[in-house]
């Protein structure tokens, strides 16, 4: 099958624009896509950081090599790339060469920031102290406040994610599904900054997984391609099979989600507006209450510690 | 296990409140949302008549028997029964009868309106005509302009429908997945009427569809317990899967759905007005364009019985 765009042999076919693209058209049209969301996000003045969240997997790979190519154009702006260490033994270490190695390629600024420093808690150490909880509740807390603080210290003006179409229709959907709308008027990108809050960016809200996927395969972007072993026991892995079912009848389901969300957007921002903010009477972050979410979770895991020490000989 | 609030022994668990109830304080506790649904839906102000919108199945012989009976105590306000007749021949003559017994019963006024009266087309015919086509796609317009006239050439102010509430949340989320915006802002039920459209009345959206059941049942309400044979074929049978399958896991999601909803309609109704309607220029029906939804497909039919005339031999 030819390219629709030139005589080139297609190397994928997107269902939602019944496009059949060869490698150069299929990169060009997510690099166009990807491109006018970084400039519909952001308007440049000039001097601004931006710290890219990188786990060194495919979607923030990805987002890192982007924003270094739109912005290499503009010599006042500068890209970085913040690497967090949740501590999993058997999966973080990996990811973490990869971010290295690509960010020394891209000849960017690259920081590493271990759970330990922030929350002083590894997620081997709080899986071990709570078995049956689920480990994603406490990493996505711990991830979200350890990558804020490191940006914030860093000077960055925005911090970028590789959050793609799936994940940006997913939590849609999840929150729809919850009734929340506070949290759903509170989904980046973020264009009301609050004090304290590095504003998100999202590059490849737009670009479906696969496709983010199939373009670092293409671009030859190096990206580490594990799997947390504490991961699919959330919530989330629900949302994305009733997506991928949805999307599998009617092809462009996600980005019509993602559509019809930005057309509510405005709204949100009027009439939910963020939460006045303090400052967490434990580690000073922001906060809508008076102690944040990560200090809370890190005073249950002492209290589990404690009891624990406590009843050294107790078999369950 | 006895009644949570009495000794009787409970008939069901409430799976989203954690409640074991008995016959009579189930009944009660469905009663009690669809008498403030109905308050929360209409101010009475005296010499209203309401419609029901009556099909002979649980849905709107509850909703008929519920409204019947929570406005019995107003003198001044009257419900009357119209029953669509769609000529479905294995399946309709059977949802008539019942819905002329109940409305005999109660000793209601009812209107029995045949689709030949209003589309000149019966179900049957439109099948015969379009095999192809998902037969919900006529039938949900057809009936729904025929609702409409009926009730307002009955004199109705409003029309009952018995909507529950997985059939309302459905309607959310295969609207959020389509992403229009628009036809999420415009469904029922409706507090800002528009001229020609009699504005719908839901008094079952809070109850879910098992517990209009079991109700029903209880009550010894008769109700016509057959499935339309064309049905299932429309896409919201998707939308139902999904629902059951996270309400399963979550118990509450349809509530949480319809509630964050409701939080958004002030939105909607500022911010996604309503078209100006116009006069189908063929049925004088109102409709946001020149010719109503009915009348265009009543056109498309008639071509194709035209054609099938023309070509009497063809053997596909």
């Amino acid at each position: 099958m030819p390219c629709a765009r030139c005589n080139e042999p297609a190397v994928t076919l997107v269902r939602y624009s019944g496009q059949h693209l060869c490698a150069g058209h299929f990169c060009e049209f997510v690099e166009r896509r990807v491109k006018r969301e970084i400039h519909r996000q952001v308007e440049f003045r000039g001097g601004e950081r931006i710290a890219v969240g990188l786990s060194g997997g495919k979607d923030s790979s990805t987002t890192t090599v982007l924003l270094h190519e739109v912005l290499a154009p503009r010599r006042d702006v500068e890209v970085l790339a913040i690497t967090v260490d949740e501590g999993i033994a058997s999966y973080r270490p990996e990811g973490i060469r990869f971010a290295k190695a690509l960010c020394e390629g891209l000849g960017i600024e690259h920081h590493v920031v271990p759970y330990e420093e922030t929350v002083g808690w590894t997620m081997d150490e709080v899986v071990a102290a709570e078995p049956a909880a689920i480990p994603c509740s406490y990493c996505g807390v711990f991830r979200r406040t350890t990558l804020n603080r490191a940006a914030r210290e860093a000077g960055a003006d925005y911090v970028a994610t590789g959050l793609n179409l799936d994940d940006t229709a997913q939590s849609i959907l999840m929150n729809i599904a919850r009734g929340d709308v506070d949290k759903l008027a509170r989904l980046g990108p973020h264009d009301h900054p609050q004090p304290g809050l590095v504003p998100r960016l999202q590059p490849l809200r737009t670009i479906p997984e696969k496709e983010v996927y199939l373009y670092a395969m293409l671009r030859g972007i190096p990206f580490h391609d594990g799997t947390c072993p504490h991961s699919e026991r959330a919530q989330r892995g629900r949302f994305r099979e009733i997506l991928n079912r949805l999307e599998e009848d009617s092809p462009g389901t996600r980005h019509a989600i993602v559509a019809g969300y930005d057309r509510l957007r405005p709204l949100f921002a009027e009439r939910f507006p963020p939460p006045e903010l303090n400052e967490c009477v434990a580690c000073g972050e922001p906060t809508a209450n008076l102690m944040c979410k990560a200090c809370e979770l890190q005073t249950r895991l002492g209290d589990r510690k404690a009891q624990a020490d406590r009843e050294p000989e107790t078999v369950h």
